[in-house]
């Protein structure tokens, strides 16, 4: 199945609250900072997620998530996001990340969110033909 | 300005993500926890508050907020929040609160929170007539 | 792997920071829901996961964690969290959580979160042998 | 009382997780942005909050908070915090905040925290004397 293979990558620093008593970032964190990367990913290859929800209608609802931790980031360490669509079919869309230190060449975390397509009442539906070729939608899965 | 003097108090324990690398809460927390208690407030002795948003289409935007800070929270620490409204006219609500450790008498923090009414369409509004008496508007302030 | 069967319950209800614009609770929260499960079942079960830091100087960090979302969470839900031990040995704890609506007999997530155990340094340590018992630890796994 | 004028701005988007069902940032965020603007303000005019914490042993403890919410901010707005010293003395110092939408001229919060220094044991300390230039501390107020 082709998927677009462009990565995007977005950098930000640790912010103190992200931090917990242990001295380094609360997983949870990641998450967010997943959600950071795929927001980016969109704007830069397929179209402004606000626009997305605002204007089709269209909801991506994370459906499933999973992350390693690979090794601790702490507060005001400069992260990197790299995210890129791992799978694509009009109903269910994978991105992949890998999180990073900047500068030096250290992997934080690796992970992948699923996302089914939701409309506005919360029902399943499929993505907008329009976005196909964006998100690199195979004629054979439609 | 006669409002409802009686206060509510909820009860819950410190959450690891809530803390920071200091070992502490981070500052942010105490908001959220006011907002457990105003909820808890509302539901006790006026309406849920779920139900004012999606029955009434009424939303309560927080205007101001003010916190102090007299003594740091711990992970699994027991806190109390207390809640009661300070002032209430048809278009602004006051919360006030008071955050303790729960068994000894030691107080965290004070704050209070104001809210204005707004309709779903985010436009300025007057909290409706049947709320007067729940949240104890004077007919002096209508 | 003979591990401890018993699961803890937790209850708690949603606080309105924790959900989005979408209307429903934010991804990365479950997390944190997953976290107040684990310190129960610790609390219950084993040991006060705050001893075990500030004590025995022992840190259960996350290695990994996985989440599958079967259906949202509202403000004011009422969410249980129920959390049990699904592998255990010396150098990693696995905890897997099954997140459902308080009353009617709906899941909303399941998950888990693999755990290892460092000391206050950050180096890979082992559980220490008095809590083989409490986590179900077996003999061989030694 | 003289002190730093200088104003540091720090530039980042809304993040989907800082929103909540109202379709706008939930209000303690604005807490988690001043952090992020006195970040930068330390990095920028005095010295990385990193080191003075790691190196110096000096926390900046929030001991109050006070915040005016003007305009509601948006997932994916463009977000500026305006961050200045407003006092300075070795016991207490205190920061102000001004949070603005980028690119257009609207104002979304003002506000301020008050920080006491405490050494690593949580104790009431004084700003190290090295510090007094960089924020500009008095002679009379040391």
């Amino acid at each position: 199945m082709p998927v677009r293979m462009d990565s995007a990558e977005t950098r930000f620093r640790v912010r103190y609250a992200e931090t917990d008593q242990m001295g380094v970032v609360y997983y949870s964190n990641y998450m967010i900072w997943m959600e950071v990367g795929r927001v980016e990913w969109c704007k830069r290859f397929a179209r402004n997620y606000r626009d997305m929800e605002s204007e089709d209608g269209i909801l991506l609802a994370v459906a499933e998530c999973h992350c390693r931790y690979l090794a601790p980031a702490r507060f005001d360490d400069e992260i990197v996001v790299k995210t890129w669509l791992e799978r694509a079919d009009p109903r269910l869309l994978t991105f992949a990340y890998e999180i990073r230190l900047a500068g030096v060449d250290q992997r934080l975390a690796t992970g992948f969110t699923r996302h089914i397509i939701l409309d506005k009442a919360f029902r399943r539906a499929r993505l907008p033909a329009k976005y196909f070729a964006m998100f690199g939608v195979e004629k054979a899965a439609q």
